[in-house]
């Protein structure tokens, strides 16, 4: 999606993927290797600027390349992003509202961290768990043995369990001159633990909602000394409060709406971000949402004939719980979108949130 | 732009173009050779589906291809477009308004239509000019030897001369079953013979010119047996009177503006079209205005610069004459459009049309 963005703009694309047939090579040339590989990064350092759009590509890899190249987002903030203690310390150390937390490194830091911040709590190794085994929600003291076990004793941090009304996200990008735009918070519905449904703009936002997240955005775009689009993930809790879950230094899934819903899409935003361009405006075309296609593909001529959809299709064999595309449908206002996706979630293969 | 619109809608692309390093080659497979070239010919009919959008190609390559391939815009079509005496007999056979005209294969037949149609009138070859001279202004009786020295005695058509208020176009669209899709009225407006604006809708369209042109269009659409996009290009006269000047049977320049200007493209909607897919609505998002880039490349940050204003680069090295991109503008309301088009005009490289 960023080549399909990029294009247009006068651009080509180099992409280093270790998959053979990687979809990204319709519209580019891919080196299929791995993202430290002396060869890839020979390439890639050719080009006039890197980026990723894939949060566990090895810190020092971008590092490395980053002293060739210029490399946006900076490494800084993917190895922010990719630790929960840095990622939290960052957020506290700003002022941002999040969850209450404590580090820990031990059984012993765990039990106290337990009595700080009482329970329920959830463990989550600092580290995003490439075994799957990242997370364990503890119940009752006795839990921090087995919890503690679940994690494979990694670095970890336990933070305090959030009851929050809904969650949010705001895709804000700032370019290489340090100005930003930010899009308007949006709705996101998981199931699974994956991204179902944004809903752009996030109906009923009351209060400041809107100023304050980008406040927060605008606080960790520039302690990051940010290029690039950014996602904020969002609780809003009761009382009008949001707390920021975590950052993904990238495009997002929870951005994807704006090709259609957007003057200017995230992609695009976001090269003109890392290429030193003048940014785009992120303002609402109108109403607009979208369902991911997660597993299979629904049939394409039932989609498109719901008015104003668009589908995107990755070019990935279906499997479950794997994202092959999305849907977004537009409506002139609030009222008429909703009546499409209730036509669109209908269509088998079509998510539903619930 | 074809293949951008397509590949997110899943499908991929193999591209017949005798130039080496076709701008299209970064989107899909590029066979170097002839339109009838047999190996092209016989990749192209593995193919779901062919379509063409250079209305030069030969017929007869088209027509042998859509015994083995579904090939659209149908091969008559082709045919009809690229003989002026078909086309404008095509129009007077179904009561569609267009400039008076005679058919000329002699001298004789050229003094006889000069008596018919009066002067000024134009002589055409029926037949687009391969050589640059395929037109000829008669102003006296006396021009018309050297006007059928100048059409290289070709046969040919004189033309009355029509005095237009303005130029205007219609894209038009129909599916594999019948059914179709109208986008605005489009204002046009040329220099040296090649188009530099399209604003849409456009502006000030009294009485029914809409509907007028969308009658035309559905007349020709039946009467071909017509899938994927047909342009009519009209003259607006004297008392709101459209006259079609000719249809081009491809996407057209006048609708690159529906990229960003319209709720589904000029692009998706040829796919759906030829694909058998349902259409997407042609509705306008908002006012649009698109800028061609004709000979040389404006100053990228510059364009960028300008709100919800979108850059499309060909890939193509830049010469006199030759369209090397285009600029799509939006504005929430015609005076938004207005002043963003002060703006981008007062770049350099961006088209000025007077």
């Amino acid at each position: 999606m960023l080549a399909l963005a990029g294009i247009p703009l006068g651009y080509s694309f180099v992409f280093v993927d270790p998959s053979p047939n990687a979809p990204a090579a319709a519209v580019g040339e891919q080196l299929v290797c791995g993202y430290d590989d002396p060869l890839g990064q020979a390439a890639l350092s050719e080009c006039q600027v890197v980026t990723y759009e894939f949060e566990s590509v090895p810190v020092e890899a971008a590092q490395a390349l980053a002293e060739r190249v210029p490399v946006f987002p900076p490494p800084f903030a993917l190895r922010v992003a990719q630790d929960r203690l840095l990622e939290k310390n960052c957020f506290r150390s700003l002022g941002i509202g999040t969850a209450l937390f404590e580090a820990v490194d031990s059984l012993e830091d765990l039990t106290r961290a337990v009595e700080i911040l009482g329970l329920p709590a959830v463990l989550k190794t600092r580290r995003l768990g490439y075994d799957g085994k990242g997370q364990f929600v503890l119940k009752r003291p006795e839990d921090a043995a087995a919890a503690w076990a679940a994690v494979g004793q990694a670095p970890s941090i336990l933070e305090g369990f959030v009851r929050f009304e809904r969650e949010l996200s705001l895709i804000a990008v700032r370019g290489r001159d340090g100005d930003t735009q930010f899009y308007p918070l949006v709705e996101n519905h998981h199931r699974d633990g994956i991204l179902r449904k944004t809903v752009a703009p996030a109906p009923a936002l009351t209060g400041d909602l809107q100023g304050t997240a980008e406040t927060y955005a605008q606080r960790i775009l520039e302690h990051l000394e940010y290029v690039g689009v950014l996602a904020l993930e969002l609780f809003q809790t009761a009382g009008d409060m949001l707390l920021v879950n975590e950052i993904a230094p990238r495009v997002h899934n929870s951005g994807h709406f704006s090709i259609e819903g957007s003057r200017t899409s995230q992609f695009e935003n976001h090269l003109r971000a890392i290429l030193g361009l003048p940014l785009g405006d992120a303002r609402p075309v109108s109403p607009s949402c979208m369902l991911n296609l997660v597993g299979t593909l629904p049939d394409r001529e039932a989609v498109l004939a719901i008015p104003d959809a668009h589908l995107h299709l990755y070019g990935k064999s279906p499997r479950p719980g794997r994202k092959v595309g999305h849907i977004t449908v537009r409506g002139s206002d609030e009222a008429q979108l909703a009546n499409r996706l209730t036509l669109l979630q209908a269509i088998p293969g079509v998510c539903n949130e619930e």
